[in-house]
This record gives structure tokens, C-alpha cells and sequence, in this order.
């Protein structure tokens, strides 16, 4: 027996372990200071009640003989899946039922959707990126290449044509930026994948946090997405699932090659790999899309959007450049005095003791830049916006 | 972009939808007649009430903000961790926590266990078997080779010193023969692991059918098995599962090579494309441990295993050869008067309304084989069982 040697090629990230190995620090040398925490991207509120009430009423089905449930469909339960398909049609994008896979969660997808591509594609991941698209990739002993983000394209590369990728990964809003394409640059990726054969791996976890009409909710509201894109969604930010785990894939049925159906080879992937999602859960996700719970899923994101602006404001107020704060939970901010993205959190941490995320741990790029995100409590929130603007004012 | 070809490979196992499609056309034509199943291996038994009560309680934990839980740890919380350790413990298995690692079932686990080992092993599969097997290593482009179980070996293959393999399928009791392995069968299987320098894949879905202490448990009650093997387990059997979705793989720390380690690889793979198993689930399944719920599924697997041994008898009574029925719900036996698996399929549904599953349907070996399942009703077996003495008696 031998190991997958490409495991060695994985680069240890230390990044939150490091981020929280100061924190605890800091705190035991100082237990008298109150430590804010707008680091880590995990949502705060709980389970809005209509999921609640649904969660009980799947306990309850599954005491009984009657109305117990085994196993459930691989590809996710119809009742979700019709949900799902009306939440699209919704911001003008028809899918069949067909097309959408329930899974645990966006990050196993996104993982796992791998499997049917071949390991000598080149993959184009931009850079700072949420660390599982290169990982992933190294694992399999894929080539990756990088598209460069950075201030001067304001945290959104754009395709150049010079360049050849099979698989391409964007993330809009983007995790760590905020940053989000607009539906004309989002054209330009999808015309680019087209031309090169590629395929578009789109992870819109955090479309829920999209206002601006002129941004793309769903990479499919732009014109030749069908036969080029998988999109990989999540209830995680939509409605506090996190530690529920619920998501959903989207393939259409137009991409497909040398007789090859992506959507088909996904299914044979998940019915031999996986067994479907929890059916209480898959309830509680349903309830998402009732009435009462659209209008408390939307009060939960209304509290982290006032949480978003109010940092973006302050850094408004400061001078300070930054991606994100609107349509995304997320705030990219370049440190003050050039300070690296280490500095900074030290400086943060011992002058305010605020806890954020340096952008180096996310890719080069995001060196001399810091996240924060919007998903603490209104309460945190505001504490920690005045102990930055008290510290960066002069 | 190219697809992974190796998914050309993948044979269509339409196994379970013939049956389904022979099944319906039947009842279809035959309105009148009341089809019993006894052909999938679904449980039909609900939660059981400790169980039930902890999902609801955990529940309840997800509606409020200071008991909320968010992102969980990727290997499983450590309160469920805890009770598997302490489960393995009154088997004589001494196993460290950060050995176990929870996972959303063992079909997920024993497919992506795969990630950490190189395509160019060899894998040794016996046939009849669990599909999953096969179809995963195909996807990756593995070499296959079989070990033939048969009514000469008891279904219960033992390793050939001239035959070399680097990964070897084990499951005990087996799906579909309900055969189960002595302890001192396995440790031949351990010996020729360790001679081969391979890993043993020990599907341990079925353990807690077991009854006679000569058979083994877990694959770590045979001396060396920990620089050998890797165990998944599962609550779906165990505690009726199937549709809640909660299982377990344990990899010991000595299983090592060139410096990498199998338990370091897997929590890297875990961590990078899995995001842990849903709060609640792991609340329902700790319920599992407890005094009450250990009598409850206790009670419910006593339902399985008489329904086991009536079907048992039933075939002893008739003289038909059988493997299972006894520590394991499966019951795999010969076709009477030598009918193919498929002709006996057709016989016993036109006849006395019955349906199994016929043995071809897991691979050569099985041709001739008929498998029956003892997660029916206590009522279904028993009016199953009748009909088929009827049918067959003379």
C-alpha cells in the first residue's frame, strides 16, 4: 500500500489556529480586557423558529412507524429540491428539479465535485482565496495556476485571454474580499470558460448578501452559464446552518463532453459515495422557503447587513480602503501605515482587543490587507467599531 | 476540460431498480395480491424514544442564541466521541479519541477513505459484495481483483500467500451473505495484511447482530490490527439510522508509512472537504450510549435478529442451504431446484408474493443465490415466511 503522495504538497494552514493561539494568549495575560471577536466567518444567531418548528415536527415523524423515514433519494428530497427551484425562478433562473443536488454542505461539493474531473486539468483559483479550492486540487495532484487579485482590480481579476484553464473557481461575494463581480464582468468569465472549454465552479454562498441589482445572484442569470458553470450554494449564512449542514449544487444538463454528462456522472458519484442528507434536516431547510420563514431568515440578515455597514461606515470615517461591507458579510481592509497583516492584528488585538482575520493567511496577495466579518452580535459589533475608530482616528 | 474517464468504467447496477420495476409491473397486474418485501436492506423500525428525546432537546439547544451551535469540529464532537471509545472499551478495544472520527455514515467514509491512497494500488474485493466497493476504485482507476466467496468457503474467502493485494475489502457480517468471520479467520487476514505491507477496509456495519463471542466485533480485537486496519462503522443498523444519517471510522495512530500517517491524512482530508456531521444528529446518536437508549435499540435489534432466525428455521425446516441468519440480518441461500437468481426472483413474487433480491445482482458469485433481509415488520416476516413454506415444502 502506498499514500497519495500529493498529500505531502499540502501546506499546512495555520492560519485560525494561529489567530486563535494569540487570541487565548493575549487574554490570559490580560483577563481583565473583554475580547471582541470578528475573525472567524461562523454566523452567530440561532435557527430562525419556523426552521425550529419544522427541525420538531421531522423528530416527531421520525418516532413513528408510520411516518418514519430510511433511507432518503441520494440527490436530495423532492420537497427541497421544488423549494430550491422556485427560490431561482425567483431571481429569473429556470432549472429543472434534476439539476439540483442537496448535499451537507457547499464545502463538501466543492470538494467532492472534483471526482469527475481529470487530474491533469489546470486549475485558475484566484488569490487570496478561501484556502479548500487550492487544497482540495494539491490533494488530487492537479496543476493550479493564479489569477491575481489585488487593489488595483478592486479584489475581482478578470479572465486574460493569454491564459488556458479547464477549471475555474469564482467566489461572488467573495470569501475573504467581499468583493462581488458585476453581471457584465461575470459575462466576461463565462465567455472565457466557453472559449476555453473550461468549467466555471462557482461558489455562491453568500449570494444571499447581494442587493445591487447589477450583481449576479446565481452565476446561471448570465447567458451561456448553462453550459459552462456548476454553481454550489448553502443555507450555512442564508439561515444559520453552519453547524446544521444543508447545501445545494446546481448542474445543468448542458455540460457535457465526449459523450459525458457532468450532471449525470455527479449522480453516480453521489449514490456511490454518499447517502443523502439527514430527512430532518432537509425539513428544516424547507422551512426556509415558507412564507414565515423567509421573513425571519431576512430579519437575521438584516442584523449582519446593519453589522456590515456599520464597520463599512467607520472605515468610511477613517480613510480607510476596502472591498466589501455592501452586498457581502465581509469587510477587506488595507491595514493602516502599511502595516503587514500580522502587525495589524497585533496591534488590533493589544490596542482595541478586536479580533480579526490577516489577509496574508488567505494567499500573497493578501498581504498588507485584514478581514472582518459582519455575522457578531449587533452588540459586539458596535463595541468594537468604537475601540477601532478611538484607535485609528489620529 | 476533460472529464474523469474512469467513470466510462463504471458499470450501471441496476440491480435494485429491476427488482423495483419486476416488482411494480407485478403488483400492477395483480392489484389483488398483497406483495410483501423482504429485499432491501432498509430498516423499518422508527427511533427509538431516547433518541427522539435528545434530537428534540437539541433542537430546542439550535433556537437560542447562547446555546446555539455553529461550525462544529470537522472529526466530531468529543461528547460522542467519547461514548464510541467507551462502546469499544466493553468490546476489549482500547482506542484514543482523536482515533475516531464521526462521519455522516460508513458509505460516505469508505468511499472518500480513498482520497489517501495512490491510484496504482491494487484493491482486493470479494465477490459477492457491496457494490460501493467496486464502483469507487473504478472511479479512481484502480486495479481490481476478486476473492471468490462461495458455497465451498461458506461465502468466507481466506487470503491466497501467492495473490498480492494493497487494499483488502472486508466486511463482517457481510453484505449480502450474512457470512461473518471468526476471530481466527481474521487474523489470517491481518497476518497476510502486514506480510503485504496492505490495509485492510473492515466494513463493520453489521457488529452489533453479533452474538457468538468466537466472531469478532471489531477488526481490532485480532492481535495486529492496528498497524493494518481502518474500521467504519454506523448508527444505521445499530439505532435505525438509515435516514438520520451518523457514522464513525477509526483509523489507529501506528498505521504509518514513509512518514505519512493514515489518521493525520484523514483528518486532513476531512478537514479540507467535510464540514462535520449536523449537531443534532450527534446529540440523537450520543442518546445511542445511554441507559435507556442502549435498551431501546437493544429491544428493536431483538425484532431484527427473530425475524432472522424464523426465516432461518423456516430454510433449515425446507433443506435449503444457506450463509447468515444467524449474527446478521441477512439470510443468502441457494435457489432451490436450481434456479438462477433471477428465475427464483419471478417464481417466488408470481407465487407467493415475496420479494428478495437475487444474488447475481452482487457478482458472479451470487448467481444462483437469493438474499433475504430481516428488517421487515415482525408481521411481513412472519406472513412471508409462511408463504414461502408453503410454496417450497414439497
Amino acid at each position: 500500500m502506498n499514500f497519495n503522495l500529493n498529500f505531502n504538497n499540502v501546506t499546512q494552514n495555520y492560519l485560525f489556529a494561529e489567530v486563535a493561539n494569540r487570541t487565548a494568549k493575549y487574554a490570559a495575560a490580560h483577563p481583565e480586557k473583554q475580547v471582541l471577536k470578528l475573525g472567524i466567518g461562523d454566523i452567530t444567531l440561532p435557527l430562525a423558529p419556523a426552521v425550529i418548528k419544522a427541525l420538531h415536527s421531522a423528530v416527531d415523524e421520525m418516532s413513528n412507524k408510520d411516518t418514519f423515514q430510511g433511507y432518503g433519494p441520494y440527490e436530495g428530497y423532492d420537497f427541497l429540491r421544488e423549494n430550491i427551484r422556485t427560490y431561482y425562478k425567483s431571481n429569473g433562473v429556470e432549472l429543472d428539479v434534476d439539476e439540483i443536488f442537496i448535499s451537507d454542505g457547499a464545502k463538501s461539493d466543492l470538494g467532492n465535485i472534483l471526482d469527475i474531473f481529470s487530474a491533469e486539468n489546470t486549475v485558475l483559483i484566484p488569490d487570496p482565496v478561501y484556502p479548500v479550492y487550492v487544497d482540495t486540487n494539491v490533494m488530487a495532484g492537479r496543476k493550479i495556476i493564479y489569477a491575481n487579485a489585488t487593489a488595483e482590480n478592486g479584489f475581482l481579476p478578470m479572465p486574460e485571454s493569454n491564459i488556458h484553464a479547464d477549471i475555474i473557481y469564482i467566489c461572488s461575494p467573495n470569501n475573504p474580499t467581499g468583493a462581488a463581480y458585476s453581471k457584465s464582468q461575470l459575462k466576461e468569465w463565462v465567455d472565457y470558460a466557453d472559449k476555453n472549454n473550461a468549467i466555471i465552479l462557482y461558489d455562491a454562498a453568500y449570494e444571499c448578501f447581494v442587493k445591487d441589482k447589477s450583481l449576479a445572484r446565481s452565476v446561471f442569470q448570465i447567458d451561456g452559464a448553462r453550459t459552462c458553470a456548476i454553481e454550489f450554494c448553502s443555507f450555512s449564512k442564508t439561515a444559520g446552518f453552519t453547524g446544521t449542514r444543508c447545501g445545494y449544487t446546481v448542474i445543468p444538463k448542458e455540460i457535457k463532453k465526449d459523450g459525458g454528462s457532468a450532471n449525470k456522472m455527479w449522480l453516480r458519484r453521489q449514490s456511490t459515495k454518499f447517502n443523502g442528507v439527514p430527512y430532518i434536516v432537509q425539513k428544516g431547510a424547507a422551512a426556509v422557503f415558507t412564507e414565515q420563514g423567509q421573513r425571519e431568515i431576512f430579519a437575521n440578515l438584516e442584523v449582519y447587513n446593519r453589522n456590515a455597514k456599520l464597520i463599512a461606515e467607520t472605515l468610511d470615517e477613517l480613510g480607510i480602503w476596502y472591498t466589501g461591507g455592501k452586498n457581502s458579510p465581509y469587510i477587506w481592509l488595507k491595514c493602516p501605515h502599511n502595516m503587514s497583516s500580522w502587525q495589524f492584528f497585533d496591534y488590533l488585538l493589544e490596542n482595541a482587543q478586536v479580533v480579526g482575520t490577516p489577509g496574508a493567511g488567505f494567499g500573497k496577495n493578501g498581504e498588507g490587507f485584514f478581514r472582518l466579518t459582519a455575522f457578531g452580535s449587533e452588540k459586539t459589533t458596535f463595541e468594537a467599531v468604537q475601540r477601532i475608530k478611538n484607535l485609528l482616528k489620529n
